[in-house]
């Protein structure tokens, strides 16, 4: 089952475009918040922020070896965001299904004498 | 490829759960504006601004016959965004895959006199 709250919480981050910028640079690979940092035209302290966030909600993660910080993605961090779109589309799908099942249903039992205007019915 | 506009304007439509709310509820079933504000406890108004701003981003979409507008789930209308997850996805996949190579190949190449706590070197 989904945790609203995690699903919320990835929204929220990632409606954030430095945030989505940092999850699509480290989803390649490892690197310092001073790597992290350097393509942005705003303080440390604001990225250092932004990592916080991201880590807080289970997107990434991070280390401290000696003074230096590592991030790294959290591998099943995207997961309730991914079932989350999942799901909708899933619903979707169970729709257009019963739609296509309607529409054969019509089809067959259908005179093949009588009008071809007949309109599909609502179930 | 990805306009990343959006992606960006997804991602902030659905960090609202309001807005999530009513995506979830569409993509079971079509439904007029009035049901669906029927269980927000907020004004009429609030709820048709959300509808517009998911209208905007094409995440729904709305007509309107006589005086009733009923909404719908815009079929494609998560593609950019879960097309964002899949790519994040498949760089860390790509780079897992990178790993077991590396790792496979030090296996391979290892002397098996030699001692076993040979660290795997960086590439």
């Amino acid at each position: 089952m989904l945790k609203y709250s995690d699903v919320d919480a990835s929204f929220r981050a990632l409606a954030e475009p430095t945030r989505r910028a940092i999850v699509e640079r480290l989803s390649g690979g490892p690197a310092t918040v001073s790597d992290l940092a350097a393509p942005f035209d705003m303080s440390f302290a604001a990225v250092v922020q932004h990592l916080q966030v991201l880590e807080g909600c289970g997107l990434i993660r991070s280390e401290k070896v000696g003074r230096v910080r590592t991030c790294r993605i959290e591998p099943m961090g995207l997961a309730p965001l991914a079932d989350w779109v999942a799901q909708r589309r899933a619903f979707m799908e169970r729709r257009f299904d019963r739609l296509g099942e309607l529409l054969a249903e019509a089809d067959s039992s259908e005179d093949p004498q009588a009008s071809t205007q007949t309109p599909i019915k609502d179930k």
